[in-house]
Order: structure tokens, then C-alpha cells, then sequence
């Protein structure tokens, strides 16, 4: 199979899931990327590894980015994909392969857009950061990926999302002393006084800043707790790892103060961190495609890659077909008419 | 080597530390004892697995069970044995080689005690109870145990310990809904929800009842945790292991109603559970025992097999030297005088 780019969006969305792409496995759906880029006189497409970048270069003023990821979770008896009545189920439909459809549309039949396009068609971003194709790109040669302004085709139901929250995990450590269980007394039980760190999550107050306009949700959560040594033994260890999404106002090390300071006089250690993306909607060229796009912007309370575009200087926006509450599921969906419409959408903008 | 039973107790405990016998690995020591035992004309010996049985037959009123196990627990760099001060180190020292050389010694040189004897050294104490070798000798030879009274030479410090505490062990769940953390509203936290079960074990308040004029002192803990799906997951399940120490007065069923009634509104599954056994200090052979070890019986906290013999009808005793505190402990000891000690009483007393 060659991808057919005459195809409809959402007929072409359907083709795109039912080559199979989890994250790992993305060889054969590059491979059609790029043979069906390939012969495209206005494009000029590198590749590194299982990522595509396909770049006009029509000497225009501005330059913009549309990125999106080609691979998917693991599939969960949701191929081949199936449509009914207007909507497509299957892996991937939602979680992005429609804004895949509609990035490969434009690439092929906007041979003159009014701002150059850098199309970026990358692997590995449902997996650890290390395998991230953007992440590598962005390392490997950041000149290939230099825009004004991104726009990251994750499923945002057609709206424009801006920036997004920054994630942070710790591990929150209570401690006491072991003892036989049968003379309890004599020791001091960690999981008893971890008792205490859920209490403070139990009453944490998250925070709802509006950042630039934009009203972030922030939250603070356990997501593992693991204690014990035997059966017989009062432990002296209970580990509460904790995940707090933070909004864009605050950075890595900001996020990190406060979870010292809201586990004071308990150990922690964070594991991992990303910062968030503020939302640059009061760049020039952000500007625009929002008022393109219509409707009023979102923040983006998940982390996504545009926090990749911002550390390298880049504005970028959340944009695509489908919605996030179902990324990931097995029911997975996305409308087809909506994937449609934020093609033709976006074509307007570029064809101005 | 063949271990010599004209030996001080003191030096025979010795020498049996220094024949290694972690649980599974009994066969070497249980050989020496049976060959020490075989040849004495006063005693008909059983053996069945790396389980010794040696019995008097002399038409006595009464009938005494002595018995020891004579595994350890795993090696913790506490072999061979040392002596310093007065005081033996090394792994099952205390727990409970002092008590078998006791019972060893008592064998071999009280050929007319005033109660027929029934010696017991098994295997598989330190382990699950389906290795038990006095539950198998229970099970396949019960007439080979039957006695008006048993003495468990478990350590005690030298003073009489009545009867043992029961224990449970259950799994109390906490549940919730799933959700992206970046959205955790959407979902409900089964962690933070097994704060409240922690909230009710640190409020606990342990009973210290007294039963037949031993003081008990029971304990609810956890002893495990449990939750947690992926980094970015909101959980919907948590599950905490709690033990629950119980009291003689209260049967397997009273100590399960007990968790059910404590732990009301969560899912409570009892994954295992053995009862204790009641001091039995009222019965007249039990009494005269007591009374001839001098001191002030106190009650035993932690299960002991005295809890097997209860089952069979045998009201039963522990009492050993050592001191349970250290039992498990890298650094077990036993002094050597009250090894010596207890040999001399309870010599005495058979010889009454």
C-alpha cells in the first residue's frame, strides 16, 4: 500500500490507523510517510530515523511548524478500525492519527501556503522521553525544526489549547522502626505515619491560576504507595509516590519547592520533571491562527511536545481532531466531520 | 561428629549451633540427634522425616511433652558460634537451641523420671505451616503426641509464658475510578481513600484483657500497602494488609468479626489465620509445673506451636532460656548460666 493523499481526511485518518504503529513498531507507517511525501515537488523531506520532516521553502516572511506524533499506545482489540455512523473507532483515531490525516493533507495539496510549513511526522512520544522522536530531532538538527510558531495536531476537539502543564513525580518518605507485629509496641509503624501524607493530599487545595489569559487546574495526587517487609513486621518504610501537574506560571524548580514545603519534615525525592509550556497567545503569530481557528482558547492541562517547542524558543499551540478524554482508551474515537473541518480550517489560514 | 549428651547443656548448645539447620536443611542435625538418642535402653524412638520422637515407657501416671524445633531462620553472617562473657552467640542460639540441648540433656540422663516424658525435636518451625513437622506428627501419628501436658521450649527468659496470642492476617481494599492525573477531578483516589483505613488503625486502641490471670496485649497494624497503576494513572485500587494480634479469649471467628466491625464500609478478605491457645494455668498438671519453676507466669504474645498441642486437647506452656527480644535477630545470644539453669529445674522437678 502506497497512502492514497487524494483520499478524504477522514478516509485517509482510517488508512493511517489500520497501519499499525504502536510506539516501537513505527517503521512500516514512516515508511508510508515518506514514500507518499517523496515526490512532492514543493517539499524538500529528511529523514532521521522513523521521523519525517517534510519543509516548503518559498521564501515567506514567517515559517510555521505542524508536528504530530505517529505512533500509539498498545493496541487493545481496536484494529482494524471501523466506522459508524460518522465516527471512527479504532487505535490511534483519536490519539492523533486524524491530525496526522490532516498534516499529511495539507503537505500534499498546499503547494504555495501564504507562511512556509515545516510538516514534522515523529516517532516514539507515547513512550519515555529518551525515545521521542521530536526530542531527538530537536538535539539532532534543531535547524530542521526552526519555526515562528508551532502547532502540535494532538486531539484537542478542535480547539486551540495553548501551552500545558508541566508534570512532576517525587517520592514522599515516611520512616519508623521495625518490630515483630506480635509486640507492636515496640516499634513505630511508616505506613501508620504515611497515614499522614495522604491526609495532607486528602486536604490539598490545587490551584487554578489564569496564566496570560488562560485558566490552568493544577493537581496534586498519589499515584503508588508501596510499604511493608513481612507479614510478621511492623515496617519501617512506606514510600507515597506522588504526581503533581502544575501549571506553566511555575518552573521545575518552583514545583519542587512547594512539594518540599507541603511535605515539610518528610523526605522527598523527585524522580522526574518536565516543565510546562506557557500559553504565547500574545505572540504576533499565535495571534492570528487563534483568531483563524475561532472559538475562545483552552489551557491544555496535560503535558504534551509543545513544551519541546517552547524550550527551543518556539510558540506552539495544542490543535486536532478528537477528544482527549478518550486518548488512550480502548473505545477510542473521532468524529470524521471534525476531522474535515480542522482541515479546511487550517487550509483557509494558510491559504490567506 | 556425634553430639555428646554428657556434655553441659551450655556446651551442647554450642555444638548445636554449629551444626546449620535453616528451615530445609535439617536432615544433618536431625540425623546426629537421632543417633545420639537410639541407643539409649530407656527410650523407644520414633523418627519420621527429620521429626525425632523419643518416649519413656514406665507406667506413669502422667504423661509430659517436651519439645523443641530445631530449625532456624536464615543465616545472617552468625555462624560459627562464639562465646564472650558468659554468653553464646550465633544463629539459633536463642531461638531455640538452648532449649533442644535442654530437652537433649534431659533425655539421655533422666532414665526414671517421676512422669513418663515424650521428647520432641522438629522440623519446620521457622517456616509455613504446611512444613510444620509437629503439625505433620499430628497429623500422621497423633498417639505418638498424646500427653496430659506439654512444655514448648520456646525462649522465655526462664520464666513460665502461658498459652499464645492468635493471629489474622487480612487485606482491607480501598477502591476509586481511574482518571488521567493531569485531570485527576475526573476520577476518585483510591490511595487517598486508604488514608482513611490508615486513619482508623493509627486511632486504634489494642485491648489488654486478662485471661485466666494472664495479662494479653493484642495489636491491629498494618503490615503492608499496596496502589498504584501507572505515573500518570489516578488509582483505583489500594490495599492495605493489616495483622491483627488476638487474644486467647477471642476464637479465629470473634477476631474476623472484630476486623469486619473495625474496618465497616471497605472490603475486608482474611487471607490467613491461626487461633492462639488459652493459658491452661488452671489445670492441675500445668499447675504443679508452674509452681515448681518458681516466678510469676506470664502470658505469650507472639503464636507459638503451644497453639498445636491446645488443638489436640493438651494444655501446653512455653518456656525456655533465651530472650524472645532478640529471637531473628543477626545478633542472637543466649547467656549460658540460664541454659544451665533451666536444665537444673526442670531435672528437678521430674525427678520430684
Amino acid at each position: 500500500m502506497i497512502l492514497d493523499l487524494s483520499a478524504t481526511a477522514a478516509d485517509l485518518t482510517a488508512s493511517l490507523v489500520d497501519v499499525e504503529s504502536v510506539s516501537g513498531n513505527e517503521q512500516r507507517l514512516a515508511d508510508e510517510i515518506h514514500a507518499a511525501l517523496a515526490g512532492l515537488p514543493h517539499l524538500t523531506v529528511h529523514r532521521d530515523g522513523n521521523a519525517i520532516v517534510a519543509r516548503t521553502a518559498l521564501g515567506r516572511a514567517q515559517r510555521v511548524a505542524i508536528a504530530g506524533h505517529i505512533d500509539t499506545v498498545p493496541l487493545a482489540g481496536n484494529l482494524p478500525s471501523r466506522v459508524s455512523g460518522g465516527v471512527l473507532h479504532g487505535l490511534g483515531s483519536c490519539d492523533m492519527k486524524g491530525g496526522v490525516a490532516v498534516a499529511l493533507r495539507l503537505a500534499a495539496h498546499l503547494a504555495a501556503p501564504s507562511r512556509d510549513v515545516t510538516y514534522v511526522f515523529y516517532d516514539g512520544e507515547e513512550v519515555e522521553a529518551e525515545r521521542n522522536g521530536l526530542l531527538r530531532l530537536s538535539r539532532s538538527s534543531p535547524e530542521l525544526l526552526a519555526a515562528d510558531f508551532a502547532i502540535l495536531m494532538e486531539p484537542t476537539d478542535g480547539q486551540v489549547e495553548g501551552g500545558c502543564q508541566g508534570t512532576m513525580r517525587a517520592q514522599v518518605r515516611a520512616t519508623g522502626e521495625r518490630a515483630h507485629s506480635a509486640r507492636s509496641w515496640m516499634g513505630r509503624n511508616a505506613i501508620h505515619e504515611a497515614g499522614a501524607i495522604l491526609d495532607v493530599l486528602r486536604g490539598y487545595q490545587a490551584r487554578q491560576p489564569d496564566v496570560e489569559g488562560l485558566r490552568y487546574h493544577e493537581g496534586l495526587n498519589a499515584v503508588g504507595i508501596t510499604g511493608g517487609v513481612a507479614g510478621n513486621v511492623i515496617p519501617d518504610e512506606c514510600v507515597v509516590t506522588v504526581n503533581y501537574r502544575f501549571a506553566p506560571d511555575r518552573s521545575v524548580e518552583q514545583a519542587r519547592a512547594h512539594l518540599e514545603d507541603v511535605f515539610a519534615g518528610w523526605e522527598v525525592q523527585v524522580t522526574d520533571a518536565v516543565s510546562g509550556a506557557r500559553p504565547g497567545l500574545d505572540q504576533p503569530a499565535v495571534g492570528s491562527f487563534v483568531a483563524a481557528m475561532g472559538g475562545t482558547p483552552r489551557a491544555k492541562l496535560g503535558w504534551t511536545d509543545v513544551a519541546r517547542f517552547d524550550a527551543l524558543g518556539i510558540p506552539a499551540v495544542n490543535f486536532g481532531p478528537g477528544d482527549s478524554l478518550v486518548a488512550h482508551a480502548p473505545h477510542e474515537h473521532v468524529r470524521l466531520a471534525q476531522i474535515e473541518d480542522c482541515e479546511a480550517r487550517m487550509r483557509t489560514w494558510l491559504a490567506a
